[in-house]
């Protein structure tokens, strides 16, 4: 693992580090901020969106701040293996900047789009294994497609997290054309293999242990063509799962709509963490 | 004027709008963030370093947070006139993107680069003129470049600003390298001409009415050398200047370094503003 940068923030760091990772068989780049204090710091997963890297959300969500009074540890992962040997497609929605965090198993991504194993399994074990965190205390937010991330890992890796929010999650995707076309692409045309990667299909059928903390803007430009809010809020309604499912009114679907909750997120997940 | 975007951020409103400007002669863009209420708001001005634009501070500097809590509203100027007839050079830290809040005199700058004037005169009348601003309750901070510029404003326009602060701000540009290429090509040989725009000239000279608050990393990469903070820090000890210069260990000069340090200049500058 090499250092890229460390930066003093918060009385804490900002790193950003690079490995050549097993599961992408690429480098991959990531983001970690520890919080003052010598640790070991339970940690906060963020995800990230489409066309993100491990930049945006460290240097868009103003999360370091609430990160730093929590005591949490954030981790800010890429969104998909990259380089000039990696599949790519011209739409900002595929491909490169748009793993959706599965395994792919068609051609041409298979070789390379392993974010589900990335963010599951090699991460952790790098991060366990080179920085002083508690492992045994994680929670996982994330944005738009990493909303759909954090949520389908959350509900997907049983006992793994302790505390569960999205910020504008992708809520159905094998309902929405954000997901229909790129499951087709990195999953095959069998329907039933999407379902694992489906958040509302979870709610439906596991739910998640803990608390979810949903927030989306109800000025999102997205809208509820893309991210089928309803599906899950209804969901979350049926199952009587914990938590809350919030629409922020006049929010839209940018950083300037996640900072400005991304502290009760944090508050939230440290309540379940600590 | 024309609204390039509105988005919701802590229940006020992240704007971004364009006009043409009669100082520069071009198009200029700017951000305005206005905390939630009707107002008349109070006014902050961040004034941005070189390379940036009006976009890098309202994204990075992670202000909105406290200035919704302070019911300040926050100036995001560029810094500098930009386009395809504006003068450039292939420096970094000349021409586009380091207009070093001055009116330049010489060729071939003349045209365009009156950035006091766009900052001192034209901006705060469109802003008076189209938001519900309170003119009269104004202070100014800036980084790096910005910081000069906050610093040479806030000591040139007597009575303007009640509240001044910087972050890492090229404290002697009259004895550095970022200042004596610039003041030469700006400004023209005659060095007698740069002094209104050398902050430890002003702070030797004039001072300032209220207080001031200075944050710089000890670990800035650009260093003495550039910054030359002992010069300002020293003019302001000799004069008794009421405030602080302070000396942050371990940060450098990212906006990771002014994000760990806003939420205090915002809390100085509403003391003074309210």
């Amino acid at each position: 693992m090499e250092t890229v940068s460390e930066k003093r923030c918060f009385e804490g760091t900002q790193g950003v580090y690079r490995h050549a990772s097993r599961a992408t068989g690429t480098e991959m780049t990531f983001g970690l901020y520890l919080p003052p204090g010598p640790g070991p710091h339970p940690v906060l997963w963020f995800l990230a969106g489409l066309t993100c890297t491990h930049e945006n959300a460290m240097v868009k969500a103003a999360a370091q701040l609430h990160a730093a009074e929590a005591g949490l540890a954030l981790v800010f992962p890429d969104t998909s293996p990259r380089g000039e040997g990696v599949a790519d497609d011209e739409a900002f929605d595929m491909g490169q900047g748009a793993g959706f965090y599965v395994d792919a198993t068609e051609e041409p991504w298979a070789p390379h789009f392993k974010m589900w194993s990335y963010i599951a399994d090699e991460l952790p074990e790098l991060l366990s294994a080179e920085f002083p965190l508690e492992m045994g205390r994680q929670g996982i937010t994330g944005h738009s497609m990493g909303g759909h991330g954090a949520l389908t890992l959350g509900m997907g890796l049983k006992g793994r997290f302790a505390s569960l929010s999205a910020f504008a999650p992708i809520c159905q995707p094998t309902q929405s054309d954000w997901g229909r076309k790129q499951f087709t692409g990195y999953l095959g045309a069998d329907e039933s293999k999407w379902l694992a990667h489906d958040a509302t299909h979870l709610m439906e059928t596991e739910g998640f242990e803990g608390e979810v903390l949903v927030d989306t803007g109800a000025a999102d430009e997205w809208g509820e063509g893309l991210l089928r809010s309803s599906a899950l809020g209804g969901a979350m309604a049926k199952r009587g799962q914990p938590g809350a499912f919030r629409m922020q009114a006049g929010y839209d679907h940018s950083y300037f709509f996640v900072q400005s909750f991304i502290g009760e997120h944090i508050a939230f997940h440290a309540e379940h963490l600590w």
